[in-house]
């Protein structure tokens, strides 16, 4: 009885950038995280704004010379971390999935516990080295820069821009220990799963259990590990009591990348803008050598698979189980491959170093996406209504495709126990099953059914700060009371304790009361 | 550096209804909450919804013929409250008001609550007579409404669309014992102010004290006053364990009368959405006679003064002080009043029953409002950038200016003790001190910078329930557990259990041990 297709014609027209645009100062963070980061700068120095680039010179994928931005080479942590760093911790996490389901997301945890370790101390003296070069921060202060924006899953925007007192945009999901609304939000535990945790947010005893003992995990995890490798920077530069926190908390806004048809709902805050999905767009057509590979795919149609920016070498044994399952179906494969060619490749699957992995999803003989579970690539399905085989390698993806997997878009298998026949059957249930096919669509069609388009929104925050220098009023007054205070359990203590004085004086002269009473009833009698 | 000008170039094309629009049933709330509602309502008239208003035959501003709905009379509130009922209780506040700071609120909340107490048996009531009537009920199944609409400060729309198991669409700022966010959303007391607290979201202890203790009486109400009055409905009506609040969590959307320009930030959930100032519009040209008037009060402008919808009659003194201290303005004064004219009126200032109060805030002849603090005309002020002296009468009113008047836009004069020699000076500070009118032009500023404006964001919402038949996916599954589950009161008793048990166990060993030992030694001895 109602159009379906009227959020397809919204069509939103920012005004055109009038007069000079912003400076706007970028500390992204490389990998995945750079993937959609760059779009976004695309798009607002296509709005005139003048943009600053933040990089190392071992950067992965950020390229010190651009047409849209101009690039300072700074220490980062790329200079002291190889990508192989991750093949590694991939075969750790393999390990740890052997445990059972509660057990692993601790082993696991505790993985990412080192890696923090490591990591946050050399982010540390990264961002050291830069506020005690006196040179290199008047060559920044001079640039007079609007805004700072930065991905805050790693630190060193967050304490330049912090440092630099420019009103400050994040381009986020991950920070610290967790998912970013843990840092921002009320986040009841008994609903919310905790990050790493697998956990739906219907959850039974155990997993509610579980998922507390995992919170208070990354409350100690913070608080020892994380805090303490900032501890003489915040001392020497920043005013006593400063902490990540506290710099976190005063950012203006958060463009937070999720989306509720993806992510359990839960409490949010009114400076939280989302804009999941923001850099998923309508394909473009393919290289000429992929359309026909595509096209002679006839109606079987293709199976798309990448494993992300992060991983290049799967066990040997995993890869061979996937490509000889490969080769045994009806469809023709693109496999995004880096490394030794499998032995038992099969004649219908292409390899490729590299492929548009928006356009090849979008791509009409597209039939079902081998992925790891990467935000961007799950946004990426969603948006293009491509059902999902998950094999989640590290980090947030397990998290993500058990989400996907309760709504029926995906199913999931485990790099740990990955034999051929069990590979084909989850891929042919995937391929042939329409539940899978027919839910993401429904997905996809929330996810689409937005008043402005997620880009947009990015866009328009960005540049509502720089335009009103910050967005103060959105901010909670909360984030400045102590813990305690913040609980209230100041007012709790001293009514308990007005309270129990009351009872305390009222007992008294009760007793007082009924001895002098006793004594005279003595004497009388 | 940056054009200001931006947002005003946004303009958002929502796409036009094609085909049969949606069917939509309306339960509106009287009085100041129909004026926005109407013109929601026009607006989806427009955009080709069909739409039904339930109304009582004694309703006081819902009209039963109209061009834009079709009305049903039923029994509501109106039927057993008279208008004149806001006068007597104006009378009551004006009594509380010469308590202090801490208690006054306490009083006050003491008349809403026996004003509960009336209204929600008469509520509760008329919900069931409809309910009962099978004959009513059928015309409302056999008319295959897509949506409930309604206003939840009064729950006859809540029980019927939750009976008629219809999508449910909120257009809400109140809802039973307090602002909508308190029953959606995590609250600390400790920084988010409890409804007629009058404070700011940054007290001191004895404001946290106060507002924790105005939280826990409106617990008490909930349960002692409110929730028994629909008891017998509930068992009678529905599945057992259904309560208001139950119901309210059930509901898709929330369209919040809220913007954060004007309301302290504070947590939020995803399926709120905000809608403050949606009814606020560029000025439309006045009629013929008033603009005249404007025009004749040459550069001196002209002051609007209206007290709204509710309260008919202030105490005469107020109304003699106020007349005075007019008649010795240089500016001319439009007083929207209804009564006996007072004697001292001066020659400048012009008595109406109605005024176009969007349009005449919006004339450049305006340069104060003279406003009771309902949150219709706060958002105006704000849209239209006019400072205000406040003169809060009952309700939310003292808690809307106390925030305009924290944000330095607004004085407040309390008509308990109104004297003309007051009320002109506050009324002078507010012409002719110019920060009250640059503070308010820095909100309107901040208020219209907006991606979508809040109308079409109102539409666009309540399009999308019709579409999607709900918006299940964007509610948290917090809402459906027990107060202990959600608290995780269940998970730390059972841990605490665990943990002393362990301890008493080690305990009870050890003693073993050690008297064995003990015993020991003393034989060896």
């Amino acid at each position: 009885i109602f159009p379906v297709v009227l959020s397809g014609l919204c069509v939103l027209l920012l005004g055109p950038t009038l007069g000079s645009g912003g400076r706007i100062l970028v500390a992204p963070v490389d990998g995945s995280h750079w993937i959609n980061m760059e779009i976004l700068l695309r798009k607002l120095h296509a709005r005139g704004h003048n943009i600053t680039v933040l990089r190392s010179t071992k950067s992965w994928y950020i390229p010190s010379d651009s047409s849209f931005y101009t690039s300072i080479n700074v220490t980062m942590l790329e200079d002291q971390t190889d990508k192989s760093y991750y093949n590694k911790l991939l075969l750790d996490v393999i390990e740890c999935r052997r445990s059972g389901q509660f057990l692993r997301s601790f082993c696991q945890q505790h993985l990412i516990t080192s890696m923090f370790n490591k990591g946050h101390k050399i982010l540390a003296n990264s961002a050291s080295a830069m506020l005690d070069n006196l040179k290199f921060m008047k060559k920044l202060r001079d640039a007079k820069f609007d805004l700072m924006l930065t991905d805050p899953a790693l630190t060193i925007g967050l304490i330049l821009g912090s440092y630099l007192k420019l009103p400050m945009v994040f381009n986020v999901r991950w920070i610290n220990t967790g998912e970013s609304h843990f840092t921002m939000a009320p986040s009841p535990v008994s609903y919310v799963p905790v990050p790493n945790s697998e956990l739906h947010d219907r959850m039974d005893f155990l997993g509610r259990f579980k998922n507390m003992l995992l919170y208070l995990h990354s409350v100690v995890e913070q608080h020892l590990i994380i805090n303490p490798a900032y501890s003489e920077l915040f001392q020497k530069h920043f005013p006593p009591g400063t902490d990540l926190l506290s710099l976190q908390l005063a950012a203006d806004i958060w463009l937070v990348r999720v989306d509720f048809v993806f992510e359990f709902p839960r409490p949010t805050m009114p400076n939280m803008v989302y804009i999941g999905g923001f850099q998923c767009q309508e394909a473009q057509p393919l290289p000429a050598e992929l359309e026909a590979f595509m096209r002679s795919s006839g109606e079987h149609g293709v199976v798309v698979m990448s494993l992300g920016t992060i991983v290049s070498a799967l066990p040997r044994e995993v890869t061979e189980a996937m490509a000889s399952a490969f080769a045994e179906l009806p469809q023709k494969v693109v496999w995004k491959f880096v490394g030794e060619k499998p032995s038992s490749l099969g004649n219908n699957t292409m390899l490729t170093k590299w492929m548009p992995q928006n356009d090849i999803l979008g791509h009409p003989k597209t039939r079902a996406f081998v992925a790891h579970g990467g935000t961007n690539g799950m946004y990426e399905a969603i948006y293009h209504g491509v059902p999902v085989l998950g094999l989640p390698l590290l980090f947030d993806q397990f998290d993500n495709l058990h989400r996907l997997k309760i709504r029926g878009a995906a199913r999931v298998v485990e790099a740990k126990s990955l034999t051929k026949e069990d590979f084909l059957l989850a891929l042919k249930d995937v391929l042939e099953n329409p539940s899978y096919r027919s839910n993401i669509k429904h997905l996809s069609r929330l996810h689409r059914d937005q008043l402005t388009s997620p880009m947009d929104t990015a866009v328009f925050w960005t540049e509502y700060v720089i335009r009103n220098k910050g967005a103060a009023h959105l901010r909670a007054a909360g984030f400045t009371l102590p813990w305690y205070t913040y609980h209230s359990l100041d007012v709790a203590a001293v009514a308990t304790a007005v309270i129990g004085a009351c009872v305390w004086v009222v007992v008294f002269i009760c007793r007082v009361l009924y001895r002098r009473m006793s004594r005279r009833k003595a004497k009388s009698d």
